[in-house]
């Protein structure tokens, strides 16, 4: 296994930092190494507000469900799937555009996940942790104006960064599912419950009752004010994205 | 420079390969790899097709824009953003579970291309090219009837991979635009299409006549059959998400 696969392969997230500021130089690797990703059609179909203000990342903390942590982090990149760019200068130079749709957020969305994965894993080869806050995605209303956004530019992902303590070093990752549950030849597997409860026992450890763990993972994670609210938002995004004004 | 980011920085789209099949141990770190990337709420909201039926690789030449060098690729991904598991799981467990919304797709995609980034580096530190195949988003119902896929379970993306022929190793990688036109602090910077223009002519290169090349670049890129059927069909993926039925 080269060094490449092993900081994959051992990549977690991290949520508690050193209080140390993450170098010049290194913050500039970690933009480069996200610029550098692949990119549709090469359109670079996004855009990376790079949080310098302290206020702004308090804000952050509050939007995102209330997550300390945001605030601690002393690099903090929100990646915004970018179609304003080119749809204005479309509009500007061609007789007749068609307006941005939801294939474009799509593919832009894409574009933009990828190219902060590389930031991720050029991060953790120098030995800094990061955790992607999917909570981004939500209040967007909020975010818009907070980051002065127009209509075709949207927060997709938000990664904070930063030296992690040695409790987060030694934390143990979490489990991840086997194969079995997740990759499938030719055709795609639809597992039924009970057989996807056999994935899960995999890598969440065999459960006692696991109906009653599924109705609290599901209240946590599916039922609760947060993700109802991540809906609400990213349906207001898009409405707002496929408005022709 | 470390190593990783060395491969970061240098890693560009292989659309040749060497007529070579890629060992069963490395397609196998390439998957766990893709399966250890970071995840929302640790819910893997996402499943991989592995593509080896070599019909099916055929059929993916036509229904994605006619690109025949996926049939030659000898390792095809296809990369599905997957709720399905996860609500049947809960429905089956749970007395009011609500039905999958746009939120819940934005959040899964995001998962899909984190860990369909990590199979394309894992795969460049083994010296394997890649290539995301964009097009995977057209054609929604017949890649769903093409996997067997159920109504929440969509393809996001699409990678092949296969060894670089010489070719292709030689060829220069197109160059990335400079951070000052993508990367901005705190606040958004709305670029101009002036602004944009010169933004391009660093990446692009000066050209003689830029509304000539903007025009020619929309009416491949934008106004184009592809980009059309794109929005259709994420459009109808969108609205068949949406359906409570």
């Amino acid at each position: 296994m080269n060094q490449t696969i092993k900081e994959l392969m051992e990549r977690k997230s991290v949520r508690v930092y050193e209080d140390r500021a993450i170098e010049a130089e290194k913050k500039s690797i970690i933009i480069e190494a996200a610029l550098q990703a692949p990119t549709a059609g090469k359109m670079t179909l996004y855009s990376i507000i790079d949080v310098t203000d302290q206020k702004l990342k308090e804000r952050l903390v509050e939007t995102c469900d209330n997550q300390p942590f945001i605030a601690k982090a002393p690099l903090v990149l929100v990646f915004v799937a970018d179609d304003q760019k080119w749809y204005d200068l479309f509009c500007h130079h061609v007789e007749r555009v068609r307006h941005p749709q939801m294939g474009d957020l799509l593919l832009a969305v894409d574009d933009t996940l990828i190219a902060a994965q590389n930031a991720v894993i050029a991060a953790e080869s120098m030995g800094i942790g990061s955790c992607y806050i999917g909570d981004i995605i939500e209040n967007y209303e909020i975010h818009k104006e907070l980051f002065g956004l127009p209509k075709y530019a949207v927060p997709v992902a938000m990664v904070v960064f930063g030296y992690p303590t040695k409790q987060q070093m030694e934390r143990v990752k979490p489990k991840r599912p086997r194969k079995e549950g997740v990759v499938f030849e030719n055709t795609y597997r639809h597992l039924s419950p009970e057989e996807f409860i056999e994935e899960l026992a995999y890598s969440e450890g065999e459960k006692e009752d696991f109906s009653a763990w599924v109705n609290a993972f599901c209240k946590r994670k599916w039922n609760s004010d947060f993700s109802m609210e991540m809906s609400r938002s990213v349906k207001a995004m898009m409405e707002s994205w496929e408005k022709e004004d």
